[in-house]
């Protein structure tokens, strides 16, 4: 397989999970479907939005409209499943499936800012925290819900590790394309999917809290 | 009228609605003159912004200013009359001049997403929901109000409907732009304004909420 | 000392302290360390960035990567620094770091646009207030804070006015660029923190308050 079409695949699966976080984030209120999709859109490209702005590139979802259509399609299937779903199973689902979105759209993120040359070192790695957590933010704050950023949870410090493994793979072996996503991916998942399970947080003088 | 015409005075109307609405999201608290008019500004010009960001375009109050001076004359205006609403007026008629914003703004965004050419289909029509409800979204963001998203009220459903009618009849009738501004425009306002009236709401099965 | 160096010196302080009101603003929360760091960059960064994009330029800290090294820096001297402060002079500190925020970039943003020729006279000043409060916006809408545009605190005004200030005197001294911009960022200052210390209020018939 191409690194093009390992990139795009996982591309696919961030903007799924995404879609899927942003439908049920909403799943404890009385949305309407229409809001739903709309909300599962706007988490799905939001981040990605933001970074191809910045890049000043076009938007992505309008040169493939293939994105918006999976989103919507996944926001749907969302809809309809989540009346098989029990509240406490849904807190700790949205979770995980957040922490696959975040990975698949940091490591995404920073290689398309490195691929484009954008401010090495600092850029990709800037891009790849906006493009991870940027959708998310957005649902969070359209929602009301706290930003998952406004915790003592492991959520920032997974996708950072993820991206500059990512990048000092890319840096040292160039054409390892492939492994270097994947590596970077799997790194970020690991660590943010370990903190959801064992419940892990940052020692309590690793946090702001005022004594 | 020429069909330039046409849309110049209906995106003259939908900012006058959003800046009205941008002060009157703050008449329950103490938020002063020069606060109010930035809140009413941003709400103005906020959803086309967005709007202008993605299609790589300059933002359409930096080509013509006196968007920027109706917005800041509509919020001052707005600001004084504040007196004379009584608060369950108020909260009626926020929602009707919301009805009056996203209506025009929606089919404006989408008009010009179609007239460049961005991503058809999808791109006018994410584009229109966008200029429709993204300055409405960062009013409600700012103000700390829940967003007008987050409820099983029809909201996001008419700019959609009203979208989709008004690029059909761009589709098969290329010439009748003004008429199919105005019909779209007219669909979306009048679905919004039955809502809002008979407090029309989707049926459960129709909503996220977990039975 | 050269008017380029002059604007380069405000802009690090300004990025300084937009950075450490990023991270007291979690000082009451547990906050981990990274979280905390990304939320100083975002809000030292956020405000340029959007006025970046509105400007269609790239993104100041693309090309001098040292801002963001800045706000790295200062967010984690404020982060050990923390436990140091106490709560109340906190809340008190953190409005005054924001008010030499939003002086130095107040200022910044309106002298870029007015370099670039961007809709003069209103481009300039709306660049001048986004600049200057967005990053601090987004810092309020990420941690759950009220927006401090939403109280009757003088907050909006005082950029306006020394925004005005420096644009007056660069229309009729060109020449002048420093003593403008240290002119009209004293006068934001000033104004502002005077409102801070002695709690100054609008009178009551100016807000937005509904008698």
């Amino acid at each position: 397989m191409s690194f093009d079409q390992v990139s795009g695949i996982l591309g696919v699966f961030g903007t799924i999970a995404f879609a899927i976080t942003g439908v049920m984030a909403v799943a404890e209120r009385r949305v309407d479907f229409f809001s739903a999709i709309v909300l599962g859109v706007i988490t799905a490209v939001g981040g990605g939005t933001i970074r191809d702005l910045i890049l000043d590139v076009p938007v992505f979802w309008s040169l493939d409209l293939s994105y918006i259509r999976i989103a919507v399609a996944a926001s749907i299937v969302t809809f309809i499943a989540l009346s098989i779903f029990t509240r406490p199973q849904l807190i700790k689902g949205i979770l995980y499936v957040d922490a696959v979105g975040i990975s698949l759209f940091g490591m995404g993120g920073a290689l398309k800012a490195y691929e484009l040359g954008f401010a090495w070192p600092i850029g990709p790695l800037m891009l790849g925290v906006i493009t991870a957590i940027g959708g998310g933010l957005i649902r969070d704050v359209l929602t009301g819900r706290k930003t998952l950023l406004m915790s003592d949870e492991v959520y920032a410090v997974p996708v950072v590790i993820g991206c500059l493994t990512m990048l000092m793979m890319l840096n040292f072996f160039p054409t390892m394309n492939s492994t270097a996503l994947i590596t970077g991916a799997t790194v970020a998942f690991v660590l943010r999917a370990a903190a959801i399970t064992w419940d892990l947080r940052l020692p309590r003088w690793f946090t702001t809290q005022i004594k």
